[in-house]
């Protein structure tokens, strides 16, 4: 995606001036009008109408949570946070065949790191190889991955929190917010945010915020944490 | 597929706004408006054209079954159950070719997990492994696969059931219908399962499920069934 | 093809709404509205408008028989009736570059069976063989084969009689008409069938159908079979 | 080509209802309207443009024999006859390069089996593999070959004729005509032909054939003969 | 190229119909209507609007002559008249490019010849290798070569005269003419040609219908000749 | 890019005539009307959306700066500017993702001459392995990067400063501006600059003309500077 | 291009009745109405708009030049004068990144010849090199390149001079022009030009060409002289 993107929001208006013939649309073009890449950008489409899902980092913990649907009778809910390593946990809005693959890649990337170094790779370094690795499928002529994925871990440097775009972007900040109206799900964090909050607090403004953007009373989260003190990320 | 899918419904209304042409639903553009992916989609709309298909798991056992449509006289009705090990069987809904394609991709990897660590495969590692499978052709040039499958099976967590859909995405519950007019099916589900149900009154409930679904009377049904208590998967 | 094909058909009314324009109906869709596997569905009209063609099976006998065009003076008429092996036959409809690709794939399979297990290969092996064969041709950007084929057989199950369709669908039955006017030929079988019919008179009716779809006085007709007690595979 | 071309005539109506847009036509499609193969019928359009070529067999002789556009001065004309084993012999009708093509394939093949088993191809397997050959074309994204091959050769079985055409389709008879107004030339040798006419009179008769195709006095043709008794292809 | 291609003249009229859109005169048709081969024609076309460019044989010797077009100051004239080997040369007409390409095709192969067998190559093998080298663009989804070549040479059997054209067709005789208005040129040729004309009267006669076909007076011409009794080829 | 381009502006005003239908403006044209690179002009105005970024140079330092545009409340801004080697630091405007791989194949490309030369590699030569590595991406049918890189360094030669753009063109020179109304940033930069002006000077007109260039007071810009003296690149 | 391009113009007006619809000139047509080169044409439009460069020769040196434009403060003029070997330089209108990659191919082509013969390469290799590097882009669906190459050089048959265009033609002579406005500057030169002229009347006489050509009073020019008598290419 664009520096310029508004990263606040995922609310993608693709008013490209394509409502007569959408036929330029297809992959072969990869820039549409502007120099905008098209295909990445209908990636992000589909991540705006993902599951809400926060992340929200203080010097003491970093969390990852997500809205996870309620799902009709007798279906369980979908898997919505993901360790990594024992150190590092994920979540990702979007198609969930790609939030998968883009797991799947973090966490053979860990693997890899362990085997080959015997410590812990550093959350930076993890960012990067998810950003170089989705950046590839936007040059070939292949589908660009649908999923945006908030990656919050603990390393040397400290707690840390990440997000990373279809195209590649990556942003590092305390909150982030993705999915089906996160804009408002960001404003309710912004406002009630402090670093010196408790993890107890996160998880109930994080709560709040889905509550916020789904409309729902009580919806069902999903939640995952690390603290600075222990450094192991923990499903709850 | 979406997470923002009703899971419960195959009922894919395809109202992209493609009336005048058509055009732009080719291939290569993988992405549609709002960034849907159209293959795939057209995919899930194959499936919801399929046989109405069913599994339901208690603590007690897990089943699959199918409905199996009345022939022509002189033709036998197709295979819908398939055993894929010992201890897991499978059904599924959409293309023929392609419910083959995806049950030979889980018997093969079942044997593999045998031979390299002589040991059943759970449940979860044989539906993560089609999951991939099936999400690879949703991101080249080639024809995303046409089948849902519902795989049953037991393991030492216990008796498992899974919905796996052509995009790579699963679900985990305790009824599952997908195919033609499976909403109706699932409904009747929904309002008569009970946990402590037994097999027998399992197996009568998806036929009268099916029954409601395809509007015939006694239609045909197959039918598979793992017990907790022996483990192994049987086709009635 | 679909689950829900009309499987006594092969009249295949392609009514897609593709009146206007045929533009879409290009290959690199895959799918056309509902989740039409539109190449394929070209493949069976195709074979929809082949000669008409027979297999009839009983416990005491499985036969094919292909109607076989008048040719002009000083032409021979085309081989229509094919060994695989010496316990199997197959005929198809279609085009006839494609039938012939199809016989030579199970002519192969057949002797790489013999070869590797020293014993003759199983009807059902060959058949799926030949299914996953075919369907492979509808997963990349290559043309799907437009042939049926009728394959009969005797093996440790007794007499064995299957129709592969182009998509790699497959069914097993005691009589199956494919090719131009196949309804017509069908419903004659259907009628006059009877497990306990003498092989000749089974060739008779074969005949008769094929003289009622044609339209043909006394058309010429290509039969081979394979007689329970015997096991080998003769045309006649 | 399909089963139902009226195999005595090359005179392809296309009428595919392309009048207006012709760019379904393209090579992407592979199949039309019907389930026909576009690129093959447009192969077959150009041999039907070709020179008219002909192909006569008793049990005492088969000949090729083409008519020779008669070029303006100082240019001789086309090698038409094609000597490809000592027992065998073609000629074909359609675009040159593509005969040659076919020629170098069966000359090749011709040879390969010589030095494999110590003795000539016996016509029929000659056919087939040119039939292959010709039919992989029609799978992929090339260009099909656009030549129909007549063969006459000797070999165990007797003298032997054969036509085959561009998707990969043979005949086999004892007298074919391809090219331009074939049609007018074969309803001809249908009339005068007799099984123990002498290879002088057969040579008169197409000359006489082509005289009446090509509407020209004295047309210059080109002839190749194998005897039964000498068994060898020989150009006159 | 097609057989029926009135081979005196390059005149090559494209009115496909074509007229209000092109858009199907595109590489992936391969085929036009009736069967046409849309790129090779295109080929074609631009050689006949390449430099008139004649070949003249007769049992004493063989000539290549091209019309140099007279450049404008301080720029030499190309090189339009190129050793193959020194018993071969050649000429050619289209796009120099293709041109150099086929010349460079034309000097390995006879390059290639005289290391494996130590003699010079005939000269109807190299224009089979030509000719079956540049078939080969028309088949795959590349650019067929636009390019005429004539080729003069003398081995065993004499002086050789051969034409190549795009699609790999080939034709021998005593006198080619190709490129901008060769009709003119070759009636010219036809005229005066003689069989026992003197080389020089050949050189002047070609000349002579250079100067016809261009309209100029005296024009550039290259010259190359072998004669029979040296059998070497050398550029006036 | 072309030549021609007016090198001192971004600021591409794409009118290509393409109002009516954008149809053709897909990759596989490559060149559009005029012979305009299509896809590195669609990349060149993503880059004129990107950050404003600046690079300036005199003999006594080479610095580069870049607009950092202010992030939402907690979100740390994107790293602008990166150390390629200790002598040489770099910034870019454009997809943050292509950004990223560019800076990565610099980084690389660094410190493979280190490994083979063990000096540290001249800036030219850095900029001519990124302009070959981008222009790549203008041959091929895959998609051309949309970053122009700013390159700032030390080396024999002194101090140095590049401008390269998405179609390997680069520029060498005292200023350069990027991104976003880069142009009334470099006209007031060309105003103030002086050849003898310190770093800090520099410095603070960076970061006035960013300031007149995004309109904003006291934008946040991110710096990096390398002096003659100590030939260390230093992010400030 | 074509031979009949009109070698002292580079004007090329491309009227190609394209005007309403442009979707036919994509790349997968290759060729146009008339056999032109589509994609050919397009690169040499931009080389038509590249800047104004010369080559002049005599028997005494042969000298490049090429206007360089006034770029904005701050900013050094792009390189246009490139050595290629001791003995050989070059310069080239067109996209820079396109005339670049000429640049190294030519370079790495005197090296390999320097390593392989220990000799320096004749200009007319070089040039032939050149010429069918460039033509290889012109076969498959790649982009060819968009630059013209001016090659002055000196080796055992005296002072060289050569222009190779985009398709891979090339011209032998004493004055070449290329880029925008050059048919004006030719003229001039055509007017002045004179074989025993000196290396400085020439410098001066291209200086003026350009000024003619550019319209600009003394406008900045690069120039590069090979003298005979010295065989040394230098960069004034």
């Amino acid at each position: 995606m664009s520096e310029e993107r508004d990263t606040g929001s995922n609310n993608n208006n693709s008013n490209f001036g394509f409502s007569g013939t959408t036929s330029n649309k297809g992959y072969m073009s990869y820039y549409g009008p502007g120099g905008r890449m098209l295909l990445v950008e209908s990636a992000l489409e589909a991540v705006g109408r993902g599951s809400t899902t926060i992340g929200i980092k203080t010097p003491a913990f970093a969390l990852t949570s997500s809205y996870i649907k309620p799902t009709r009778p007798l279906m369980e809910p979908s898997e919505k946070i993901f360790a990594i390593d024992s150190h590092v946990g994920a979540t990702g809005s979007g198609y969930i065949g790609d939030i998968l693959q883009s797991i799947d890649e973090l966490r053979i990337e860990a693997q890899k790191h362990r085997l080959t170094f015997e410590s812990p790779i550093d959350v930076a370094s993890l960012v990067k190889h998810l950003s170089s690795y989705l950046h590839t499928y936007t040059i070939y002529a292949v589908r660009p991955q649908a999923a945006s994925i908030i990656i919050a871990g603990m390393d040397q440097m400290g707690t840390q929190l990440y997000q990373v775009d279809p195209g590649g972007t990556y942003f590092r900040g305390s909150a982030f917010t993705i999915g089906q109206f996160s804009d408002s799900a960001l404003s309710l964090i912004q406002q009630e945010y402090s670093a010196d909050m408790s993890s107890e607090q996160a998880i109930q403004l994080s709560k709040k915020a889905i509550e916020r953007a789904t409309g729902e009373d009580k919806p069902l989260v999903g939640t995952g944490i690390v603290h600075a003190e222990e450094g192991k990320f923990k499903k709850l």
